[in-house]
């Protein structure tokens, strides 16, 4: 079979490097298609566990230097897994808040919000396209693994996914308006609840305020703004310490 | 004059893109030695508004795309201002918290430490060595100018840092142990504290929490730790707003 670069419509994705492919391994073993291992490396304990448990499952591993050529890998890379992308939905339960972005542009902001977002029991991410690629290798390795532990689902419009929401739940906005509510006077009384937060450059637009709870974090008129990926943080952690 | 590669044990760095180059211009005019400007571009608003101020300041502006080559700057950018690395100490007085970083090692990190910093109004960070440069130009871009409103003192132990103490100051520090106390336990009285946080890929040694307060931030053990910069990013705003 053919291996090519890394494309958007593509059904497959890379993990590149041990680590990645374990946690792979240990969440998702289902969705791995097959392997490629550096030739002519010493392997350590740890790489040998995990070949160990590849073979056990009987998938393929090729010894080759092409694929870490095509894809890109480091030189300190020596493992990739192929796997298909999952198809998950959102899990609209009464207790599973939603993370929603809206139009994520950065690789390393998605991949980091992943893995807030386990760090802090969240478990769904909403993303608004036009998007960074989730799936696309460089956020999975943001994500330090993180992704295989979340349901992810694009939706085209923030209306197409404020209409698949089933049980009624609280949407609050993150805007960069200070006439907004503060978050450090935001409880949530209960867990059922969405997130929103906008793109990295132009934040949420102003009409989100009419449609959903407008939140503000206090900050400096010195910066522009917090990273997306640190107001994302400062929530998550504010939303989980007060509910 | 010859412009060379930015090097760690230069005297000077470089702020790249016209966006930062204001900033520098607004906080740090004395600093600057000269500019470097893309040649045959057309010249926007912004643009012109901070070639005037340049003019002004009687700084020299050079047409030359050998600059641009020779720092590695992307096609966007328009405008290099060279400038002197200032050599600036912490402000020890009461009301003046700082945050302690002991071996950052991710340039990306470190300048979004410095922008969060700013937006929480924190105005003083000790980095203890070895870590990466704060005056890269990397870690300038990545900081969106924060660096400009900071004090940045660079220790070469963290035993030199906490003998430099003039008033005494409350000490934390963030470790992955959740024996420690958690962050949201701790309410702090007064302002004269630091935060202290250790290396993206080890944290902090254990012996710290012999002679400081060690804190815990309550996460899954799902993921291996939060990555460093949201870390501080919700410490930063969690004393901020329980001060």
């Amino acid at each position: 079979m053919k291996l090519s670069r890394y494309k958007h419509d593509s059904c497959f994705s890379y993990t590149l490097g041990a680590t990645l492919s374990y946690e792979l391994l240990k969440t998702s073993p289902e969705l791995i298609r097959r392997a490629y291992l550096r030739p002519n490396i010493k392997h350590g304990d740890d790489l040998v566990e995990i070949l160990n448990k590849l073979r056990q499952r009987r998938i393929s591993i090729t010894e080759s230097t092409k694929a870490f050529n095509v894809l890109n890998a480091k030189d300190n890379c020596l493992l990739i897994v192929e796997f298909i992308k999952p198809s998950t939905l959102l899990d609209h339960a009464k207790n599973q808040p939603h993370i929603v972005l809206v139009n994520p542009s950065d690789a390393g902001n998605l991949g980091t919000i992943m893995r807030t977002a386990v760090a802090f029991d969240y478990r769904n991410i909403a993303i608004i396209t036009p998007a960074v690629d989730p799936y696309h290798p460089k956020t999975i390795r943001a994500s330090m693994g993180a992704i295989f532990h979340l349901n992810i689902a694009l939706y085209k419009t923030f209306n197409e996914y404020s209409q698949s929401i089933i049980n009624s739940r609280r949407l609050y906005s993150f805007m960069l308006n200070s006439d907004a509510q503060t978050l450090e006077s935001t409880t949530q009384p209960d867990s059922n609840y969405s997130l929103i937060f906008g793109n990295e450059a132009s934040g949420l637009p102003s009409d989100f305020a009419n449609s959903t709870k407008p939140i503000y974090i206090p900050q400096s008129s010195n910066v522009d703004s917090l990273n997306l990926s640190i107001a994302v943080g400062i929530a998550l952690h504010h939303f989980k310490s007060h509910s």
